[in-house]
């Protein structure tokens, strides 16, 4: 039987956090309703505590979208649980993000505290936004490097306070896969009652283990991943929804699945790219611009024989448009326009004109454009237009 | 005792054929030059047969570096092996990089051949090549997907033969990383003469699990690993040598070991981005602009109280420069040019006028402007200075 897998998008919360991908309110209910249209089960909508710009996003994105999850993230504090709860009221299907560090480093040199107390702190803010009228959420940061006979005493505990998902983080990137892995058994194997939640991996890109990571985490018990589009976050940022979405599609033998409508993985990734001005770079795995490009002589050869010879998965799968125009300094601004619609834009009619003038220059200097062409261009219109 | 990990760079083969990455000669030798210091212990160069381009550059690649191992690729072609022997006859430590498909849709769609004549192809190749005075590896293309009895058939035969190294590619970026390292495991339990040669790992970013399949090879007996500077490559590119060399210097208890000066590697990623116009994305591991920035309130507060709360790498053992100048629209020139300095560009004076003048632009729009955005902007400089 396969295993539904719950994806769990932080992309308006852990993604828009980073400097320069601040997101307005309208913007961000833009987003949320194309999560929703993805498929996604939960979106972590903000941290309403932290801004009155994420506290009245919180409440909005809760008022446009339908069924999915509205999720708001909290320290164990109760003026942050209040705040939060307060954010949610107009979601169908609220969640409350709790949580609080578990391994010695943060027990220590951040929170200056004892094993002791977080646990006590844990389970009174698990106990205290059950109080709140929605699921709650407990987030164990830092498990990466926790103690692991601590990890599970506190991943009980806050079960027995009530949590329906724990999430166990590799909060600073630092983990092997199949370390990670081992962590995750471990804890189905020494928490006695965990088959009452649903355990949640929520990875970190500083080794370029996330998704790795991330699906150790699944093969090994758990049943929700936190993700981001294009992987963006802290750092080196999150997960990428895509490549966990596509791996577990591709890979049929693991028996799990998603809820994931993958042909529109390009253009949500065009979209938040381009929102949050932080570019995909061209050898980004799905939706890099070079992803399904066969360049070297015996590839396309072996491609064109037959495409499965270098292909795993082919790009209308994930909503690639497969344009046969090729763009050359001969190609008008129809042609051009109709290439900048399949990659996600919608230039005016003045846009149009002054893009057309740099596409020229660009299709001198290099025969054929492509669409990454296109994509650091657009990438420029703010200074451009200016 | 630490096991010594070759690492086999091959941004000027495997990543330079990626469209728009092409390098001229001089270009070449350049970044020769700055892998051999970064520590790489051998450049595969080209593919010489492929183009006269390609066969020049191997010659002078092979005229300015050391001690490093020259590669040179071919397929089992006895012209392939002519020509590659030619280009490498001036390399201190010539190695010919050989090699056939093994995976049956590779035989079937692409070779229209049988299992039993690449193998005998193969193994001439192989024999054929030792007979040039070189080292000799042989790839057995898309090993990912391979059949594993005849993938073991085909490692004993290629080593009998006399293949120094035998590559184990995923060519498709198919495998996931327990998949991957079973494949290795497999070939250590059931070739008989496998000491014999060294194993190499050479992996694609697909499904965004290349470092992790890489790494899943070395901790199963490979001692060598195929890697690109910021993961460039055909599609969504190979796997990063700055993730594998710093996953193994982070991860002591692995007891492997590379010769990466890892303080050089912010430099070579900087220079190989521009040379190529390959933009590196901001959450890229180790090399992105935001690897090493902070910017949720929690996070700045738990890194200020102790670095080590967030950090698994400090930006230093990588060469990232950590400037305190924080640039605004107030910054001068001599500012700008210092920032640019650092991260590895050397503006002209009428180039800086023209980078400033945009610089301010961006400044006024975002109060603080940051390392992305100046790799951003200098990206366009061939447009903006048109």
């Amino acid at each position: 039987m396969s295993q539904k897998i719950q994806i769990f998008d932080t992309t308006l919360r852990d993604g828009e956090q980073v400097p320069g991908c601040q997101l307005s309110t309208d913007e961000k209910i833009t987003v949320a309703r194309e999560l929703e249209l993805l498929g996604v089960d939960v979106i972590e909508a903000g941290f309403p505590i932290s801004s009155p710009g994420d506290f009245l996003s919180v409440i909005e994105i809760s008022k446009a979208v339908n069924e999915v999850i509205v999720c708001a993230l909290t320290r164990s504090k109760k003026d942050d649980i209040d705040v939060a709860a307060e954010a949610l009221r107009y979601a169908k299907n609220p969640r409350i993000h709790t949580g609080i560090g578990s391994s010695d480093i943060h027990i220590k040199h951040k929170f200056n505290s004892s094993r002791e107390k977080v646990l006590e702190q844990g389970v009174w803010a698990v106990q205290y936004a059950k109080s709140k009228n929605a699921e709650v959420e407990f987030f164990a940061e830092d498990s990466g490097r926790a103690d692991l006979a601590f990890l599970a005493q506190m991943v009980e505990a806050v079960i027995a306070a009530g949590a329906d998902v724990v999430n166990i983080p590799d909060t600073t990137g630092y983990c092997l896969p199949h370390l990670y892995g081992k962590r995750i058994q471990y804890l189905f194997e020494n928490v006695k009652n965990i088959h009452k939640a649903t355990i949640s991996v929520h990875c970190h890109n500083d080794l370029g283990l996330a998704t790795a990571n991330t699906m150790a985490g699944l093969m090994n018990g758990a049943r929700q991943a936190e993700v981001t589009i294009n992987g963006i976050g802290e750092r080196a940022g999150n997960t990428s929804l895509e490549e966990v979405a596509m791996i577990i599609n591709t890979h049929k033998d693991l028996n799990l699945h998603t809820n994931i409508k993958s042909e529109r993985i390009y253009a949500i990734s065009t979209m938040i790219s381009e929102m949050m001005r932080m570019p995909v770079q061209p050898n980004k795995a799905i939706v890099g611009a070079n992803a399904f490009a066969h360049s070297s002589g015996i590839h396309q050869d072996g491609f064109l024989k037959n495409p499965e010879n270098y292909e795993i998965i082919s790009p209308d799968q994930v909503g690639v448009p497969c344009s046969s125009i090729i763009l050359t300094a001969r190609s008008g601004r129809a042609a051009l326009k109709h290439r900048l619609e399949l990659l996600g834009y919608q230039p005016s009619k003045t846009e149009l004109d002054t893009i057309y003038e740099h596409f020229l220059i660009i299709a001198d200097e290099k025969k054929k454009v492509e669409n990454e062409d296109l994509i650091a261009l657009m990438g420029q219109m703010p200074i451009l237009v200016k």
